[in-house]
């Protein structure tokens, strides 16, 4: 840290994200990513405005928003794109926590969270998860904060049935609640039918995952219009042109291709069922996942040693080297070859033991 | 605004960028684009990443950092690249300035230092420029606070000398000094060989208007190692990944180039001299411009009905409607067919007064 840099960040630390190796080729399961590339669609798009990079992206996104709404069928006002889902959820913390607002999150969630927190220097309410990672909804029933929710759960993969969400949103009339549904394509059920019934509802959602764009960088916020607004206002107060113009072209293509992404979320969702299946057979305990990774530990070793000999053997996995989750890792459904060597490594190093 | 937005942000104005039109096909000389586009390469390795987008991109931008310092003769670890340079501005807003640094710039400057220091809420210290928009270099001096100093300066264009620029980064050795070379490239001098001698300079660059890529939104910032440790801090607190993997692969391409840039910055100069003395035969006064577009007025006819009868005949510049600067407009330096139909038009203006 230099000495120029501001006090009021002295304490300020940053997230860490997974493992990005440049060198070795490791089998990478360690990120959440998709083992399928973009839509084909989305690729076409994309590749089309590299020769036009000399002019400027819309500020307003218009071609992207209108593909947002319809695909959501919701208004074009009620949604903002982003440069990433970080984005929407860092411009979320910044316009609705403060002082007399705190963040209110679960112990056990998104790590960024507590950062966003911390930049933006807002005080953080964290609420335990039960024993088995599972949320208690009235946790967060007149909590006074802005709350943020991740549904699906990360690492955990456990997903909260809309009813309880909708009465978590319900019983905060007067503050935000953020849901953020990183994971929803994967088996968990969308708020968005809800942001017409209630004010005080943002659902953020990536591209990353269930649309393969991790390294496209879009995000998107879905709400009443007065809330995506209010978003908009710190947009042109930051970045206008936050999002350039291969990734908005990628978004449309993304977002009109439903066949490839059904067929992408399909394969995910039958490959993490066998996964699970065989890591059970191999004596692993797991959370319900109904996203695009599993959580699982084995008694005969720990979190740590099985992530070890994994990258060892040229295989990511993501471990947390923290009180509730040194157990555990979390590992991403790749593709059925990648699962195939992930399986095959760990029974070897099961037997190993 | 919605009742939950922050009260900290009641007064915010966002930056209001120039306009984007989607409909009509205007000679858009009104935000500083290239009017070439990127070069070849940087198409080519844009286009190449399409295919790998389920991938987040690297987060430490290990390629293009190698492509940036061997570009700019520096480390890699003195340079750190960010979504458009209004992200770095951004970082350089929150991380340097503070209730007790307030943000220093001139009045007639870069319009979205006013909002940076807004979104921030940290105090700003502004500076008149003289009658005739020079800054006078020893009112910054000792001003115990972080200065932001646009060089070439806009929408003016004036450029300020490096002894000048050195004079005020040595006259404040305990405070940041940031240079926005934007346009530098058109006719600047870069304070980039400064970043070893002082430890107090950050020196923000954006490859929107030399490069071509104002689309692919790419910007960066140069400085010794511990002020780019600290903007990456505030990178990894909101938003690690926040290079694409097209545009960061664009990037690389475009500063591979050096022909080509060199053949679009001289092509863009000459263009300006060009453009200058036709519009100086036409009457108008003009700054002395080191940057890509023109600023000038003409005593017949006011900014705003120029500006106006200028987007009936189907050609967009900036004008802007604050008391020092309406008399003028900032035209961007297209290309010879644009400008062509800029001057006939013009022309066509005058003689129908």
């Amino acid at each position: 840290m230099s000495r120029f840099f501001s006090e009021k960040f002295s304490a300020l630390e940053p997230y860490v994200p997974g493992e990005q190796p440049q060198g070795r080729k490791y089998v990478k399961l360690n990120t959440n990513e998709s083992p399928y590339p973009p839509s084909p669609i989305a690729q076409r798009l994309a590749r089309q405005q590299a020769g036009d990079l000399q002019l400027y992206s819309d500020p307003d996104l218009r071609e992207l928003r209108a593909a947002g709404a319809q695909a959501f069928g919701i208004d074009k006002d009620e949604i903002v794109f982003t440069n990433g889902s970080d984005e929407i959820l860092n411009f979320a913390f910044s316009a609705f926590c403060d002082d007399n607002t705190p963040a209110v999150f679960a112990d056990i969630t998104y790590g960024f969270y507590k950062v966003f927190a911390e930049i933006n220097r807002v005080p953080s309410m964290v609420i335990p998860l039960r024993e088995d990672f599972s949320l208690n909804p009235d946790d967060y029933i007149g909590v006074h904060g802005t709350v943020f929710i991740a549904n699906p759960n990360a690492p955990t993969g456990i997903a909260l049935p809309i009813a309880d969400i909708e009465r978590i949103i319900a019983g905060n009339p007067d503050n935000i609640v953020v849901i953020d549904e990183a994971y929803v394509d994967f088996g968990g059920e969308s708020a968005v039918s809800l942001i017409n019934k209630y004010q005080n509802l943002l659902v953020t959602q990536t591209f990353s995952k269930s649309r393969s764009l991790a390294g496209g960088r879009l995000g998107m916020g879905i709400a009443c219009k007065e809330l995506i607004a209010d978003i908009n206002t710190l947009r042109f107060s930051t970045n206008p042109y936050n999002v350039n113009r291969m990734t908005a072209a990628a978004g449309v293509g993304a977002l009109a291709d439903a066949k490839y992404f059904a067929d992408c979320v399909g394969k995910v969702k039958a490959m993490r069922e066998r996964t699970a299946a065989a890591l059970k057979e191999l004596g692993f305990e797991m959370t319900d996942s109904s996203s695009n990774f599993l959580f699982a530990k084995h008694n005969a070793i720990s979190g740590l040693e099985l992530y070890t000999r994994l990258k060892e053997a040229g295989i990511l996995i993501r471990h947390f080297e923290t009180p509730r989750l040194r157990d555990y890792n979390r590992i991403t459904v790749g593709s059925p070859e990648e699962m195939d060597i992930f399986i095959r490594e760990v029974k070897k190093i099961l037997a190993e033991l």
